[in-house]
């Protein structure tokens, strides 16, 4: 049996395995030595380079155009500051403990960012991505999505028994699918002895069994109207394999991943404020102007956003400039909320997880983290595309308007009291970075040729990766280009 | 629509609301005093009556027969000894931060449970109850559970699909019905154009999608094999009311719980290894005589097990006999088996959650704490019924190897190397307690009997709530036991 599991995936494997990080020892008998890389942007991925190659000896710099490092992975608390290409500085207003990842938020167990985690000892806890509790609003209606889902469920479980029943899949199912296929239905659904659906207790409760067995919420409607108030589709948030139950987040903020990398690499090799404006490919290097000066290195990786690096004069030719240009920028944006008490916990019963909306935003964001402490943040819309350039162009004290207009249908008056302070983040509107993430229009050879060095040139990001706005891909990517610079640099005469 | 809200339950409303806690100012006008009370039992039942009661001033008195308070909340840490009635003694030799919650170990969000972790001050973290990366055995076969959720909605979603476009539910669904679901089954199932399940990445990869787009896990297999492999069952576990993801833990063991109780009520209130051998109702008051005593109280309330109260000498009528016999204890068991390495989260990327199986073994726990440190303890068993009898009947040793060789069938080899040491717990084996639950046959009317007291003698316990096994059901058990008494008392004359 274990060997069959093997051929199933099931034994020991690891998204990584395929990685061997530089080690000091490489060189040490070949008389060759790990030379300089200047690495662009200080990013997830920047910093994953030099910290990998810093494993072997390299020396590595950094040139950062933002104020400080982490690029996307932006955790905002108290007092820090938020300001956007041509519009208003926010300042966080947040009390201790209470943080905004106003970048990335959540990893799923097999991305390589847990083991970065592992490795760096950042402590990582549960992201609830998933809640039974939560919400799922449409203009048809709004109910808990341990409501929707049970009948949603309810209903498709009756209609393929009944059809079953009636014959109609006969030429799909032999007796004995047959009746494997109704067990499972009945389970699946709840279903009565009939196999009808009328209502479960997985629907939920007004008041939850105690001494007696608890009120149920009322309902079922009935199916033409579940269908109608639209409600199913939002109940398969956590089916791709990229949001499956559970995630995680690190304890304390996402930037705890940046702070521990920045360390391991030396702050004093990340040069912040620093803005590219020239990268020139040599015969034994590479130099890299910037606006306080310039830097020769034996190679450089790229790590800046395509549409950001298109722009920057190079002479790695045309072919490389047109890659650069083809995958397109996707805007994204979120709001963090504080609060002076958190009500979802004490009204809504809801511990974390995802409220779904269809309104433009989107989702609300239950904190998970800080359970029962006295403030609390919620992200009140996470957006992208259209929804993003939406809010985007708002002013901040619009978005927030906007947004606790939009969640005051969902959880009523108490959405707009309380609230203490707010920031919001439009990524295409950060200098320097100017997008959420990427799209390639087709992972062509324009992505290909990317994936390979231009010379001495390096690039390495999540969009470089099909895992685009994860750092996991960010952390691949730069896993890729070290291995490929270290095995040329071994390789060399 | 907040309005319409509010008749669906989703506006404010909490369990509790319909308990108002005893007050030290219940008593400042009326002239009468709290007066004295003796609980029977220090689980989380009785030390809840003492709780609240010591809210308006009761003096309390705890009777407890075992060596520690807690009952069923039970969590063993290195160096705790375990002994079994007429059975071996077994000492923990768990390392530093690693514990084993022997009894309970997962809250719903909707119990009261989280409002006294709220009120204690006992901090909570997510307990992980399912897990998409977690195993689901079979005889059948071994595959990750998102494989299983796949290929089962997948294929239920075509064939019902198929019998919709087939016309075979036309007198069930209008056009626009149609439309809607077979828009929810595209998406329920990832259906491919034709609306034919033919493999999803939500199956997950042998190497996850990064620099390409990876390596799928093989499969699927046709509609036989899955149906026939049977593992669709075991992807409905966190489908019930009491079991939606996502569920917590008190940070550090349950009991936690016990223990700010117990801080909260005053631990010199709480006597240990004092077995209760009489109970006498008397016109003033109640006479309890244990084997070190006997106490005279205002009021009793008896929180044991109603199969042990049953035993006890009292003179509340055979009608009350009769209905603490009625209900049936249920046997149920659990191993902790503590390794040199988390293998499971190293090798198989197992996060937490729960593997199911048709063994005997039913369950393996993976923790929901601890992730990335050096050691863990996984749950190799957790059974009830049969399966606990047939693990209870065995020694320590055997009860281990046995699940030991039950795991090797997923976990293979890694499953029996470095095992460091291990604890298992039969709970209708631990003296006073007799059960891990019990089962009504019906809540009739000996079960709404002994929610009203006996002359002086309330009783109070998950077993005469529907929540039973739950602590929730104690607390709220304990709350109607104290509203009942206080009113009595605030009333009488």
């Amino acid at each position: 049996m274990y060997a069959a599991m093997g051929a199933l995936g099931l034994a020991p494997s690891g998204q990584d395995k395929a990685f061997a990080a530089p080690r000091s020892g490489d060189f040490s008998l070949t008389g060759r030595a790990a030379g300089t890389v200047v690495i662009l942007g200080a990013g997830v991925a920047g910093l994953t380079v030099a910290y990998e190659l810093g494993k072997a000896g390299y020396d590595c710099t950094l040139l950062e155009a933002r104020e400080r490092a982490g690029g996307r992975n932006l955790t905002l608390r108290g007092g820090d500051r938020l300001t956007e290409a041509g519009g208003a500085t926010q300042e966080a207003g947040f009390g201790e403990g209470v943080y905004f990842n106003a970048g990335p938020g959540r990893i799923a167990q097999w991305m390589v960012t847990l083991d970065y985690c592992r490795e760096l000892g950042v402590p990582i806890e549960t992201f609830i991505n998933s809640n039974a509790q939560a919400y799922v609003h449409t203009s048809g209606g709004t109910v808990r999505a341990r409501t929707a889902k049970a009948d949603m469920y309810g209903y498709v479980a009756e209609l393929l028994a009944k059809a079953t029943n009636a014959g109609a899949l006969d030429r799909e199912l032999t007796r004995d699918d047959r009746e494997r296929l109704l067990d499972f239905l009945r389970r699946f659904g709840d279903l009565g002895p009939k196999l009808d659906y009328a209502g479960s207790p997985r629907r939920g409760y007004l008041r939850y069994p105690a001494l007696d067995g608890g009120t149920p919420v009322p309902g079922p409607g009935a199916l033409h109207d579940v269908l109608a108030a639209g409600t199913g589709r939002s109940i398969l948030n956590d089916f791709g394999y990229d949001q499956a139950t559970p995630m995680f987040q690190p304890v304390g903020g996402m930037d705890a991943i940046v702070t521990r990398l920045t360390e391991a690499v030396g702050a004093d090799r990340v040069r912040t404020g620093a803005k590219v404006t020239k990268i020139t490919n040599q015969a034994d290097g590479v130099e890299v102007v910037w606006d306080g000066g310039r830097i020769k290195a034996d190679y450089c990786v790229a790590t800046l956003p395509p549409h950001v690096l298109a722009r920057i004069p190079h002479n790695l030719g045309a072919d490389v400039t047109a890659a650069l240009r083809t995958p397109v920028p996707v805007a994204a944006g979120k709001i963090g909320m504080e609060y002076d008490r958190r009500w979802w916990e004490l009204e809504d019963r809801i511990y974390g997880g995802i409220t779904e909306t269809d309104l433009d935003i989107t989702h609300i964001w239950y904190p998970s983290y800080g359970y029962h402490s006295e403030r609390g943040l919620i992200v009140g819309y996470y957006t992208t595309g259209p929804e993003a350039e939406l809010y985007g162009a708002l002013t901040p004290e619009d978005r927030r308007r906007r947004a606790v207009t939009q969640g005051r249908k969902i959880h009523g008056d108490k959405y707009g009291k309380g609230l203490l302070s707010s920031v919001s983040i439009a990524w295409e509107r950060q200098e320097h970075i100017q997008g959420g993430w990427v799209r390639w229009p087709a992972f062509d050879s324009s992505f290909t040729l990317l994936q390979r060095p231009s010379g001495r040139v390096y690039f390495a990001g999540d969009w470089l990766t099909h895992l685009i706005a994860w750092q996991a891909g960010a952390m691949e990517s730069a896993r890729a280009a070290v291995t490929q610079l270290h095995q040329r640099v071994l390789s060399s005469q």
